[in-house]
């Protein structure tokens, strides 16, 4: 096989799998090459990504190491990507009454989350997060894309308690906006003990879901090592939760809905 | 820019954007080469994709013509998945009394869901669909994967009347194992007129649900076009809905449930 058909083999490979280790040794036998020849496809590799600004390549040495491909947008893809939702999410049509956004269509659609969900697993990628936790139903997606760069599961918390989660583990919380009491559920089985968990919503008010997902990782035994969501709305100033991070934030300025992407 | 760098370049983007049409143009100006180059590029795309059966590069002739990936799994690679998930849902924890069987973790694995969705979208890719539409909770994952390999929006409807989807059309149905009536709701901007719709659920029972997907998309003026599901339950011979495509078939024999794959 020639040099440009193994590079685009290998590259289609680490891209299927982001966040994943492969050796030298599996596309050895896989391309039926020297792992000196692999060697080398991997430093073509490398050097198109820094090129072309399309994300890292790590190389991890060891007996484990292997070649891996990092969730990574560059500063220029994220200004443009928040720039074009902001504008997309300030349109007239999308305010609801109550003061809501409709932006369901925006997790709706695969490269909008795709991108979204790269950039936070990119913030998060040094913190060893095992698990990613949402609760349903419009973070859905974006939790997905999340734990897809970061190589690792979705747990999806419930609102109801489905007969077809089996054992489930609940917590009561309060909505930090409106004060009423809610549960939540999540299958026994879905989060191991002593685990490391980042927390992915699409709104955040007043934070008093997350704070219930926090509460619900505790009862797992487990830590929540981050939080973020794809909306905060800075009109409710006062949160139950602190450290987080938000892609967007919007605000009520007058008579209008203003949209605003945030740095990583 | 040398020839394997432009292939890397060009495939990443192709697979970032699956069903996406790329025109030469588009790849000319971007990676500063002459169209005939580009040209070969795609060749050995293409040879490459033919070599190590990875799926299909479709090149489109005329004014609005150029270059996609279309979805595909080899049959090979499908059968090892298929056996692999078959294996994996008949462990033995994975029951749950009521005949129910745990199955959320593999829908929220993006490796296996990323899979499936694209086989469905194999599966469904002439049928020029508009939307993929699936319910909340379990199918949104695949939902969404299969309407990534499609290039087309997902749709979720609701159990619950909520605020934040603006105005709403909404249906009742039938469950047709348990014969409750419930409703179900999607906000009125999901769905323009005419469409094709393609519909994506977790789990087959009676049918009863997706029946009432079917009355939805009717209500929108628009057009089912294809059901799919990830698991179909055998167990329930009487089913609500005729035309439907399962990946997997599920089955109690004695005292175990036996899970089997299905073919395209």
């Amino acid at each position: 096989m020639k040099r440009n058909m193994r590079v685009g083999a290998i590259l289609k490979t680490l891209m299927d799998y982001p966040g994943e280790i492969f050796t030298l040794n599996y596309f050895s036998e896989r391309l039926k090459a020297a792992k000196s020849s692999i060697s080398e496809d991997i430093v073509i590799i490398k050097g198109l990504f820094r090129e072309l600004d399309l994300g890292s390549i790590e190389t991890i040495t060891g007996a484990s190491g292997g070649v891996m491909v990092k969730p990574f947008k560059s500063e220029e893809d994220r200004r443009l990507l928040l720039d074009r939702l902001s504008k997309v999410l300030m349109e007239k049509n999308r305010r609801i009454p109550g003061g809501f956004l409709y932006y369901a269509d925006i997790l709706y659609q695969a490269h909008y989350v795709k991108d979204l969900g790269e950039m936070i697993a990119q913030r998060f990628f040094h913190d060893k997060i095992d698990y990613v936790m949402t609760i349903e139903t419009k973070g859905i997606t974006l939790g997905l894309m999340t734990a897809n760069y970061l190589n690792v599961p979705l747990v999806v918390a419930r609102k109801d308690n489905r007969i077809s989660e089996g054992a489930t583990i609940s917590i009561n919380y309060v909505s930090g906006s409106t004060g009423n009491l809610s549960s939540m559920y999540c299958a026994k089985r879905a989060i191991k003990r002593g685990r490391r968990v980042l927390i992915v919503d699409d709104f955040l008010r007043g934070g008093g879901t997350i704070r219930g997902m926090m509460d619900l990782v505790e009862e797992f035994e487990s830590e929540v090592v981050g939080v973020a969501v794809f909306i905060d709305n800075r009109d409710q100033g006062k949160k139950m939760i602190r450290d987080y991070y938000a892609i967007l934030n919007m605000e009520t300025v007058g008579d209008e809905i203003h949209v605003k992407g945030q740095g990583l």
